[in-house]
């Protein structure tokens, strides 16, 4: 699976005074739309977090160019792609489109593919990538 | 005014299931300290809205490093400067500090000094930004 | 049209480090189920602001009873219906069910017809409901 | 300790298109006032989660009425008390006020004193509340 697309709504409650979509939600929807792709090319929260010991996929790195403003009540449609696969991290772009398909936002996070130490203490650490994993989602390169 | 330092804690509904600080409040964190260092620089927003004719400062570009996780009820301060002055745009940057002086997140910020078009429409047009904002909030420059 | 469901998903953000969907998070998805309930029986953005002149639907009230918690992952059908139309105010009753049609959260909230006052200051003031907009939703009671 | 008081901006984030608070915001802040207090009365997480085995107290029920609107820059402050100590839940009351000392905002939340089952499952159990944790927070009633 190599793109997972999902849908959103700019909601009220998602928007400031100047009625322009408030910035830090676009990260809110990377990250749905990261677990969401994960679940859809069947890497569910259990397989993540039983079979292959993680505790998610947690941020190194964040970016996002706004291209155009969003307002109140505009749908967009977020497609998602894993860019590139580290050993232990990997990169993951995000394009979201208005209605007119017009690009509006571009996305991108490095994330690192993450367990806790062996001590039981509550840090994190970065694990080896299973081969199984960059199979199911393979990256399209930056192109 | 060169910098502006303000403290947040982590609150328990800003982390996620593993314990890790949900990353897009890191930015909602960034966009307060920008508007508090204007403020706190003698840039309230009746000054920004009224004697400038701007609807605010949107984001052009945002980015962050995660450098350590940051669990509920850390302390951060996050330390804020802008870095460079272009005609309609300027970086901001901030850095976010845990308790012991330990430097968890970089963040970036490109902003716009935004108004609305002559025509009454609801879009956002970039306004030059004036001397006397630039003055009063000296870039520092990157460093 | 009288009542309305719509669809979420309890995302990962959503979730506090007890794996518990952190109780705000409902009176979000209330606020977007009232919007779209509006909007989905003819009463869109545009008619509230220009043809009714509200500037929206502020709260006066609001509760919830949160029956069985929701974890990361759980998909919710929301069902919005108005209870009671007032002069200047009026009632809206959200339910909130699991996958099982199991019904996890209970919510209700006191809305206000807000306008501007005429002398043109950014307070709210409250305004008579059209009759045409309590025939497009019409209130079904308690029950 | 019977009641606890921190003070609160409201944010250009936490603002609608009326430049109103937008109002689940409430709910946040009263979730945070409930955390602190218990730390400011000597309850602090480690307490809770390691000595009394609690995985937080989740909210049963809340409720808030919103008696004049919040714009942005507002400053809050919101005093929180305990108003009842039942076996397994108990009430908080949050009162939110403006810089004249104006009363906003009343919240009411009814919370659990929650544990996890025995059999390791991932739900939700209500756990008698220890005595030393009532005397903590004298409940001081509704008044």
């Amino acid at each position: 699976m190599a793109e997972y697309t999902h849908s959103i709504t700019v909601e009220w409650g998602d928007c400031d005074p100047a009625n322009i979509m408030f910035y830090p939600n676009a990260f809110r929807w990377f990250d749905q739309s990261n677990w969401r792709f994960f679940a859809a090319a069947g890497l569910s929260k259990e397989m993540l977090f039983r079979d292959y010991g993680t505790i998610g996929t947690p941020l190194i790195k964040a970016a996002a160019e706004y291209l155009i403003p969003c307002a109140f009540g505009t749908r967009l449609d977020i497609v998602t792609e894993v860019t590139r696969w580290g050993r232990t991290s990997f990169d993951v772009c995000h394009r979201v489109y208005g209605p007119d398909g017009d690009l509006r936002i571009v996305g991108r996070e490095t994330r690192v593919w993450a367990g806790r130490p062996a001590d039981g203490s509550p840090g994190v650490i970065p694990l080896p990538i299973p081969d199984a994993v960059k199979e199911m989602l393979p990256a399209v390169g930056e192109g």
